[in-house]
């Protein structure tokens, strides 16, 4: 069989007899000639015929086609420019009459059909981007000597809090999905392991149905052994995501600000970092309206601080640091024995959440007390609170949710619309 | 901080101040002096000092050290070489008084403390080989266009045939864990994404306990659109896995041999090719005792099948082609309209299945047809019927086993030992 052109590459095949595979973006007659333009993954292509020749395919069929490529003049269907004359079309089936979505379906029709909503160029540039993003971060986790981790999702307790939680009947016994790797990453450091990433799914039963939330999503995971604070966490992280940015920005720039009227910079390092409270000063003096919650911001301060930091140092990215301990998990490690601060960190990208990370609490006793503190029940946590008692590296690390990383880069504000298959409350098909 | 130093690089760093971190593999006293055997990711140093200077550490402590590095003679602790006279030790925490494992526990006490099982750099070198495997896999997907999917894990209705299923209830309904991505990499194909891949868990209620099941694995898919036979397939699985057997050869291929006592050969191409009527007459022909069921090859026909072929044609690798329609799943496409034989293979890497792959059937009514006469309801799987009315090119692809892939190139014979954290029937943590 004739190897293949893609659409973009025809012009630079004048005069050769060409293979095309792909689907049929739209149908027109002029004046006994067939007008076919193509689409795969790189574009369109224009397919001129005698409509005697070639039968009209529907829209949306998946063809194969052989020709010649020809210059095209003013008087050939679509004027003037390249176009391959057709002597051959299969299709590769009979398609249905009426396609169930068009481009203005409302988006939980479309999610319906999901499979046609993904034709469309916008939304397949989604993944091309995914793609390179997640081929960045490999890329630089290899550079720096990180171990690859498939942790279970399967896990015999709750973690966190026990709240959002899928159960799993287990043979005669229960079993829960995890809603994070965390235990399982820092037992990686316990192993020996030093660094370690993780792509894989988590899972959240929680019943609010917004744009942003879902009930399954992919979380990115990195786990650092050696590490002495949640300063060196951030370190690592703002230099790894510069990176995946500059991979994306450079395969995808111009493709983004087409599709999406987003510009991508490449951000300066380091990002700005900001302590809470002082956070909380900003918010309050740049949007006085915005009530904060004690010990913490919300989605529209974070939003607000978003704002303010795009605006005086013309950045996309702020670390919020010096949370108070109580308000997060009980495995980050304290500012200082005692300190009600903890050593860790959120990273807003655009004014969005899109990671939580620390210094992990890597003292046996110290962690013990913390869990006590926090309420945590140790039975259930036994197998992890053991992790520490035989030499244990100091750790940190953080997650990042790769939907969320989605949005920021290319201004979309809907999880669902950057998700390859979203799951939530009401969705859980196709 | 001072920058830190790998076992392996000490002897580079003559004369040198060092920080090093690792592991106390072992502590002696010699005439005053203490010798302490540190292990990292790199293998091992040797640390000295005076008895008097440095309390003793205990045996699998994590700490940091500063020290000189210096020549070492005859009577110097551990004899002539190198060493590191050591200013300053840190444990990052105390270490309990017994280890509740050694090198000769059983395996299921040793899967109990799993994090303490996995610091023998034999176990370590199993993850690593992992991660070079999974790099070089992603490199050649790079290279070939393909994009990264992650797929939904919880699904509507129940794939497959419903058996070793695990429900998950779903808010006021009931989910399902995947067992396999097979229908929306086939959905990503009717989206136009044309080449695809994905890493991600998938689950198998079974209750049998054996070295070769586990309950959550991690599986490799692969989907390929404008294919047009199962050999285009296998085409390209054998040239991505001759990539990857490279990769991991000229990566770990000495440790290999070191620790498991396994050479890794990379494969020629193609690798055989060997009908299924062809390999049950070989299998009959060098192990008459074996009688296989009819239709297929069972787990020793396979081993004595991959024994033939690695003695006749000295091939690691075999793939069996030509089985039964009716022993394959129904999206399988048929070698004629019809025909009794399905366009698929099954891979043996050393006798062992790691793969199952297929041209799949693409045309709405011969799909509905093959689906009514294996007696799979239509209703359920609507879903995935809808892709193939409404254009869906020819496609075809494979999934392989990742910890399968491990026992091949390890010579290793039970699946528990090559799983970060195994699940199956009777294990559910840690």
């Amino acid at each position: 069989m004739m190897e293949r052109t893609m659409a973009a590459d025809v012009a630079k095949r004048m005069d050769a007899r060409v293979r095309l595979c792909g689907w049929v973006d739209r149908v027109t007659d002029h004046q006994g000639r067939r007008l076919v333009v193509l689409r795969d993954r790189t574009g369109t292509a224009r397919l001129v015929a005698p409509a005697d020749v070639v039968s009209a395919p529907r829209r949306e069929a998946a063809i194969e086609v052989t020709g010649t490529v020809v210059p095209a003049d003013a008087g050939d269907p679509g004027g003037p420019g390249v176009m391959v004359l057709v002597d051959g079309l299969v299709e590769s089936g009979p398609v249905a009459a009426d396609l169930p979505i068009g481009v203005g379906s409302p988006l939980e029709h479309r999610l319906d059909w999901r499979f046609l909503d993904l034709r469309r160029p916008r939304n397949l540039l989604v993944f091309e981007v995914q793609t390179t993003a997640e081929r960045a971060m490999r890329h630089y986790w290899a550079e720096h000597g990180f171990i690859e981790l498939h942790s279970p999702k399967l896990r015999p307790n709750p973690n966190r809090t026990g709240r959002e939680l899928f159960t799993v009947p287990y043979f005669d016994r229960q079993a829960y999905l995890v809603q994070s790797p965390q235990f399982y990453k820092q037992m990686a450091m316990a192993a020996g392991f030093e660094r370690v990433f993780e792509i894989g799914p988590v899972f959240r039963a929680n019943p609010t149905a917004t744009s942003r939330h879902d009930t399954e999503f992919t979380s990115v995971d990195v786990e650092l052994s050696w590490v002495h604070s949640h300063e060196e966490v951030m370190d690592f992280e703002e230099r790894w995501l510069r990176h995946v940015v500059s991979a994306v920005q450079a395969d995808h720039g111009d493709e983004i600000a087409r599709l999406f009227g987003v510009e991508v910079h490449v951000p300066e390092i380091p990002f700005p970092r900001v302590p809470l409270e002082e956070g909380r000063r900003l918010v309050e003096a740049s949007a006085p309206h915005l009530i904060q919650p004690p010990g913490d911001l919300d989605a529209a301060g974070e939003r607000a601080l978003g704002r303010h930091v795009a605006r005086e140092q013309g950045h996309d990215f702020v670390f919020v640091t010096d949370y108070p301990e109580a308000t997060r998990p009980f495995y980050h490690m304290r500012t200082q024995p005692g300190s009600p601060l903890a050593m860790g960190f959120d990273l807003l990208w655009k004014g969005m959440e899109v990671t939580t990370g620390s210094q992990r609490e890597h003292r046996y006793d110290v962690l013990v007390a913390q869990a006590e503190e926090h309420g945590v029940p140790l039975d259930p946590i036994r197998y992890y609170l053991d992790c520490f008692r035989f030499g244990c590296p100091p750790h940190g690390g953080f997650g990042l949710g790769l939907t969320r990383m989605l949005m920021s880069l290319l201004g979309e504000d809907d999880v669902r619309e950057v998700t390859f298959l979203h799951r939530g409350p009401d969705r859980l098909s196709p």
